[in-house]
């Protein structure tokens, strides 16, 4: 409960931290008879892993994940799946310099205040290192959801204020960005390339779709769909907003224009618009859900910046070491297996109470 | 945990529907010891109520609080505070004649997908009557952040694309629409008019500030407080988008912008912007907390629109009854009990693991 | 999570004290579609109340219950049902003058010394009178239970060393005392009235089965089924030891008396003898369950006893007002209904992860 | 929460099949700073470990733990705390044999039954091997609790009916069935041995002590501390009765022998006896708290045994391999472990809530 854990049914809880032996997840509620086995979950961290392109951070983790437990003869038993991925390329002298420093944008001062004591190698717990932790997870929750036909699919929608103008969802993994659009997906790169040669780093906004999705997933109230896809989303440490559907367009709607207005297609309940991102009093309608996220510019940049140490002197920093300068197709597949995890969490919890879905 | 459920140590749970014989909330984990009296909850709930002025429902509840459990002689006792708010101005034959249509926008049809059954009294538990009943819980969290110096403020930012220009925390109760910004307030409220006499609505945006938040708060990884702040905005029936600090603008940004650049002050440690919003992977900085809801127009609107009924058949539908044209003025209350309730489970959270915040 | 809520999945939490306005309970996580009405809990209500025979304490209340939320048409909605017990007949006078004194074997002293404030009217929250929301709540359970034909019948088995002999369920509601042997009933009715007579209690032991019960409930390692039914009867206030099917007597047992052999009966799976009390690593056989509470006698006697004040001076005490000479009839119908809820909570998450037990 | 879990706050997660690759925990909300390495765990790994003595099973385990994550420099950092032991001596072949048969008294049938399949290898995720996990927990928990002075103690009070005539704590880990009675010791070793010769297994109690605990820890309610350490107690695949104080005792008691005169001694309040064990109303006294369980005989004997295959046909059955006959003096470390984890939980809510207890 203090924070490592997700999910009420199916459950994961992370470990690990950036320079330690290992990260690492136990999954518990992972239903029986799904068949596993490593390179399943291989494939997904393979997106997620650093150095995967020239627009990525070159550390050289190959992110190989060993199944501990959970999975016999080639199927899952029900009981607590645990992966386990050491850490293999970690360089701790890029940090010794930092271990006194706060630096802007990161959670040096934070946890250092939380804890009285902070792992300063890379970040520590706090490192993007730990969603690799997440990939592995939702790999298990995507097969989950394949067995019923839903989708989910991210991609990233912009980079340093350069839009994807056309979603093609077969174009995403054919470009280092991500982008639904390939030509667009050029723009973005020699944004991200500037941005690298300048020491420098930009944001992003990601977006993701989920199909197939039955009507009725969600609690009303406090675990509405919406809200629990917030935290997921939020649980991001590279994430500043959310939006659902129209999201925050929405707020200069008049309700004659923002009402999705229901009609009936081959025996379905449809909307002919999408405003409301398929989700409506915190329940999925059966529509496509979207939404999208705002991914902030990478903290870890080359350029001189002023900052205090743990002494409360006043210092210069300059970031070196290996980083990614824009962050947005690392984060894809983490938008992705947090969508997954908390999707499949949220119908087993339907079906716990209401029976299976239809 | 079916999500009527919220805080895993300062928890509430509320019950209740628009039309049923009451609404109301269950708090466990209230510290012992804090003053407390009936009048402390209707403030707030006077805050929140339906009639309170000229751009909101005339449904004229008065929705007076009654303590049924966990204070004795005035005080606190430890054990679970039972808030009781019977409904008196329930008009149900306004919904009668709706009860087998799903209105566009409402949580009709997903209720009855997920349920097979739907209370369509006045939208029944997807109410956002069913706020009273957090704005109650979230008096009771006010008073135990005041003890601490942690003041929680919220006003509408913006509605229907008019935004305030200045923030003056002292002009937001002084207008109807909880503006800080008393010219601009003029400008929302003719707007607001304009819908209403259009037989529709509009939205809008509520930003929030906490102010006197030690560092500390929030636990890594799933918890962030962002993530936990984003959950509980989300899980407000009219929102469709929350961001913290800059949010979606950190997606247009150079990391050398982005980042906060720390400082000493005094002794303390500062940063000289705010484009985190006070929260650095996931934990408080001590600083200004700031986030902002999109709030979507009201979805029950006079205009005439189509739909379909329970048997799948086209309709058109005409809402009448009582209706707000616009809820930001409503939802300040709203966002500002989330908020409180929010906070003072992560401060109990921290101080179970790591004692008081400094 | 501070103590007040009981189940993950079908989730009660209640609140209220002895002596307040008011007990009651919110279940959330009810199926919706379950038949439901006043009446289907008085029943239940009924069984517990004070007054309803010469054995137990004459405190006049009706406990009548009023349905708040959930309900509609008579029927289940799937939000929380919230129900209502006014206390009608507390004589807080009675306790008056024991406000600074800690009674022996009563809470007094440590809800004082957790809290640092007590309701010491009728012992507050730590009043018995706080199992009636339970037994409400399980009347909703049994409910459901009984839809897949799973019964659960509690009776006194030993009041003061006297055993009943045989067990006639048919026998229990005959006899004041709950015990399922009509003679044996007599000899225990003898011990209670002559302990009243000597302003003393006795103790006893209550045992339930629980028959038609599913294989395959429970979850394993910290979740176990008997796990789960030992904190739920332990968390009656009177009870001081639980043991599931041969108890204590399996510690003097060998392995070859203990294991209960398979057989195959009629293509069912049985064992020939029950010493588990149907429950193997923590899941149910299939078999009856069977398990026993130890009941202590009450700790409010008319006999004067040393004891303590709040400023730590001795003093001698004698209890007076209306108390139970033996308190397990009326702890059947708890005990019944702590299993009730927990088997409910246990069959949905099984349902969960697993799809419905066959 | 599908039962893997344990604690609210202090909260760990364990995994791993008797015969995988490991088994392993993870460990949530621990407090930061507390100086920890691997010895410190394996110290008590150690009291628990198979070959530990004659009297044990000869599987040949060394329990070598290694730390993932969550110490930094020799201390805690407040994230968790990953342990890992991998699986060195099993002996699958053993169980081949088995595979298709549900041997009495062991968890096959019933995880067949919930999951649709099993992991037959010496009784995977059924296994007593996964109290190693808990153990290792444990020896974290009594080290926050060393640091407040609170010790607890376990010891075989039985076995197979020769009970331990005098309780010296310093006797217990100086004979190989963990007896606080030397002498008893001997003749308890004898019933093990003579069990052994005959392939048969035996019973008995373990009792444990805590000294040092501070009034006020539990949850009224539903969470006492009572029936949160009767959970933890039988959680433990082997327990199959818990009994708080004088336990079952207490049932033919009367009030007046059976409750607690409160007396003051040096300025604290204090019991002239304790029945209640240390708890009342299922908040610690500040007293002795005192339990006892009881341990059913191994399920795994050598002597010949009917029983059914999965295909429901009778076979008898011989299980031979390596098993405790007494499995008493590997409990008690187990015991201990399960104490000292839900104690440290209950006193992290004690102080989120309340504020350090005094």
């Amino acid at each position: 409960m203090p924070g490592n854990s997700w999910g009420q049914i199916f459950q994961l809880t992370t470990f690990g931290e950036s320079h330690g032996p290992a990260i690492g997840v136990v999954i518990d509620g992972v239903m029986p008879l799904v068949p596993l086995c490593e390179a399943d979950i291989q494939v997904e961290l393979n997106r997620r892993r650093p150095g995967q392109s020239a627009i990525t951070t070159p550390r050289a983790e190959t992110d190989t994940v060993e199944i501990l437990s959970g999975v016999f003869e080639g199927k899952t038993t029900g009981t607590p799946i645990a992966l386990l991925i050491r850490n293999r390329d970690a360089k701790t002298e890029d940090y010794q310099k930092l271990k006194d420093i706060f630096r802007p944008g990161h959670a040096d001062y934070t946890y250092l205040s939380k804890y009285g004591i902070r792992d300063w190698r890379g970040s520590g717990r706090a490192s993007g290192r730990e969603t690799a932790a997440r990939v592995a997870a939702g790999a298990i929750a995507k097969k989950i959801l394949a067995q019923q036909n839903i989708r989910i699919t991210a991609y990233t929608l912009a980079v340093a204020g350069i839009y994807a103008k056309k979603i093609d969802l077969n174009a995403i993994e054919s470009n280092p960005v991500r982008c639904p659009d390939s030509e667009q997906a050029q723009a973005m790169i020699a944004k991200i390339e500037e941005a690298r040669k300048n020491n420098d780093s930009v944001g992003g906004i990601v977006e993701a779709v989920i199909d197939g999705c039955p009507p009725g997933l969600g609690e009303p109230v406090f675990d509405k769909l919406s809200a629990r896809l917030a935290a997921a989303m939020m649980s991001i440490g590279t994430v500043k907003g959310v939006e659902i559907g129209s999201g925050f367009e929405c707020a200069k709607m008049r309700g004659s224009e923002c009402n999705d207005v229901f009609v009936e297609e081959q025996g379905k309940i449809k909307t002919k618009t999408n405003h409301a991102g398929g989700i409506l009093g915190g329940i999925s309608t059966g529509g496509q859900i979207k939404l999208r996220v705002a991914v902030k510019p990478p903290s870890s940049i080359g350029v001189e910046q002023e900052t205090v140490t743990k002494e409360k002197k006043m210092t210069a920093l300059t970031v070196s070491g290996r980083h990614d300068p824009c962050v947005c197709p690392r984060v894809v597949p983490v938008v992705e297996a947090m969508l997954a995890v908390t999707l499949v969490d949220c119908l087993m919890l339907h079906r716990a109470v209401n029976g299976p879905s239809k």
